[in-house]
């Protein structure tokens, strides 16, 4: 039995808050060396009493570390320090994410969530419910949010010469935006607007991709970006996904470059922990690969705030893709490449020889739901309702990864086959999708995909009661 | 000295607009041999007394003949049937576009057209008149047309499951559009909204080509299109163009696919005489190459309506790109493909796999555009005022290609660079294109193009004033 770190270096400044200081503080002292991996924190009563504040906000304060990877255990067992590697290579860890509307899981409580209209988008008119996984809630977009954000754009007169790179007001507005939620410190000329994760991934594999470059894709992964990197004339290498994400210790060190998903691996669920990021970043530093972190759906966590990004550490070695596809719709067609400047002015030109942009009026519109709030309002109310209908999915068996997303993955018991499953359920009017869709290989593992975005909170419940027989072993 | 022909067999409705009917009934008359290359028309005069309509209407049907290049020979000295090649292969020639609205060249009077306002973007802070070819007039946008588009767009709620080929309003209208402006008489399966001409040749190319395939495209020619291809892994092929537009005698008959601009060849500005358009579908049809048709600027004509499609022709051979980035802003990003439904659906389905989309608020503002007729009113003012802009530039010496667009090209007396001369306008402020920068191999040619779409008429006055004394020999 280890005893408790009862000495924790944390100094509050009663006038800022106070979990984000907890978090911060704590997360240098694993970096520092000053915590060592196995080491037992107090409990958070122990630490709230130690300090002088009250529980909630040291549990907030653990809930972040726990879910970033720092800490292991769990709080009623005891917290300890995660295996993490100190000060190789430098971490920046900026001010943690400070965010309101967090919802910790199981605290979700119908009467705090919107009520779920009833879509017409639940099914379709044979009565089917199709769970496509990374489809968001088109219903759940207030009608006065969206026709206030494009009365905006109207508003703005089109430019004759409009800046390749993006507005520069919604660049401004996503520095503020991204050092707030992702802990990514950068200034407007680290970023080029896009119209997605796909689109900036294009950009940049056009400036970067020589024919004949291998390219490193998750294993599974996303399937758009090994197809995107084919045409840009790369090899597309699988590199191995565990339950965690991506395996560092096998990837190859030929890649130019390597497409991850280190907050929310697409689709297996796994949260990147803090040793692998690091080991990411180092191996990046020493082989020369560029990592580019697809943070497609990263504001749909249920148990903390959303993840610093990986960026954060080393915005030298890796490219961040954002998107407001999951977040709001992928009809609007928007989101941002955060890179170095030197690597934004050569994506922009590239883009620009063949008349890439992204329309403006969607550019002002996105704008006008950062500055009024209404994005973060519909983020807080999607997470609310997204985290009801995940709960009711959890209920069954086999569910694997992180508690964050739009979409769950089951793992199937020993003697039932996903295509079978599949088949059972679409005769059942319940469309899911196979994890083999996610390989470019033959798959390690057979499942099953079941996206929740779309499908109001009956659908779900009424898909779970249908699936659940056919999930026995 | 040759006879007219008196026995024109022209049959009008008077409940049907009179000058597209003959329009209409002498093309039938060339196509299918009635009428023969070098046969001399009636005048304008005898053949309105013939019929019994105003001249006015036949000298408007005789203009319409000319642009599209079925006529030969000058109003005054007589009008002579060119040299066609009838019914090779079968030419399928929709009713003649009406349009009301036109703009003959020299009647544009400036208290017809609407005031241009002193704008911002003439110069930039230094002073400067940026020339560029292919960038409308930002400024000409009315305002409140702008805001009533995007206000409309902000009431349409987002989908859940956008149709891939586009909205199925905006693709209705534009069947109506393309029948009535450009003679394409096609359904909305046939078309694929796209961002754009690039964005279109970008699906085509990568649904169309292999790695090695041959593409030909224009030279000179718009660089975007041959950066587009090569990217899309083929190897592209300069295919020389004269004062017509591109040679088909010299085409080789190993491209997979042939990009080129036939109502107004870029940059040059050559309309493809109707003798090539012939030959050119028949040399598709021989073999099995398709022709990509953009179709930039066709609204902007000075002297006739927009001239039928060559898509018209033969459908299956050729496949249309057009685009609201002329005709309205570049930053609305949204545009067409027209060809067979098979290969829409390939694209689609191609699109699809990388994510590809055109945000549906801008589909809904271009339906709310086109439905209002607010779109076909802006094109007419801008015709107007780009009209007056040329005919400023039409006084400068050197002047080649057709009474369309929005750019000139000037061809330089012996023993001027254009290099020498663009450098020396940049001195006095002045921002122009040599045309070098439009070749893939060696220039045959020495000019500068000037893009007057951006710059206010004050401006191109002020521009052709400076340019002029430059361009002496």
């Amino acid at each position: 039995m280890t005893t408790s770190r009862s000495d924790l270096p944390v100094v509050l400044d009663r006038a800022r808050p106070l979990a984000a200081q907890i978090t911060g503080q704590l997360r240098d002292a694993v970096t520092s060396g000053v915590l060592l991996a196995g080491e037992r924190l107090l409990s958070t009563r122990e630490l709230a009493a130690t300090l002088g504040v009250s529980r909630t906000v040291v549990t907030s304060a653990y809930a972040q570390l726990f879910a970033e990877g720092w800490l292991e255990g769990r709080h009623g067992s005891g917290t300890y320090v995660a295996d993490v590697t100190p000060g190789l290579p430098p971490v920046r860890v900026p001010p943690g994410p400070a965010r309101s509307g967090r919802v910790p899981a199981g605290q979700v409580r119908p009467s705090q969530a919107t009520p779920p209209s009833v879509s017409p988008l639940e099914t379709d008119k044979d009565g089917r419910i199709e769970m496509l996984p990374g489809v968001p809630w088109a219903d759940g977009i207030d009608p006065a949010m969206w026709r206030r954000a494009w009365r905006y754009a109207g508003t703005r007169p089109p430019s004759s010469w409009p800046d390749a790179c993006g507005l520069r007001e919604l660049r401004a507005e996503l520095v503020t935006y991204l050092r707030r939620s992702r802990a990514l410190t950068v200034t407007a000329d680290h970023i080029l607007i896009t119209r997605g994760v796909s689109n900036g991934l294009t950009g940049l594999a056009a400036t970067l991709l020589s024919p004949g470059d291998r390219a490193g894709v998750e294993e599974p992964g996303y399937p758009a970006a090994r197809e995107v990197l084919r045409r840009a004339g790369a090899e597309v290498v699988p590199c191995r996904v565990d339950e965690h994400g991506v395996v560092t210790d096998e990837l190859p060190d030929d890649l130019r470059l390597l497409y991850t998903t280190p907050a929310h691996q697409y689709p297996l669920g796994g949260r990147l922990p803090v040793a692998r990021r690091q080991a990411l970043v180092a191996w990046a530093r020493r082989t020369g690969t560029v990592i580019v972190e697809d943070d497609y759906d990263g504001e749909f966590r249920y148990d903390v705030a959303p993840l610093p990004a990986l960026a954060a550490m080393d915005p030298e070695v890796v490219v961040y893709l954002g998107t407001t596809s999951k977040m709001l719709t992928p009809v609007l067609g928007a989101g941002w490449l955060v890179g170095a400047p030197g690597l934004v002015d050569r994506i922009t030109a590239d883009r620009q020889r063949i008349s890439e942009r992204v329309p403006e009026p969607v550019q002002h519109a996105l704008v006008q739901m950062i500055t009024s709030g209404a994005l973060e309002r519909h983020v807080r109310r999607m997470r609310l309702e997204y985290a009801r209908r995940r709960s009711v999915l959890m209920g069954l068996p086999g569910v694997i990864g992180d508690t964050a997303g739009m979409h769950v993955v089951l793992e199937l018991p020993p003697g039932r086959s996903a295509a079978e499953v599949a088949s059972a359920a679409c005769d059942l009017g319940v469309g899911v999708f196979t994890l083999d869709r996610y390989y470019a290989g033959p798959p390690n593992r057979d499942g099953l995909a079941l996206g929740y975005g779309a499908v109001p909170l009956t659908g779900v419940r009424r898909a779970a009661g249908l699936l659940r027989p056919l999930l026995a072993p």
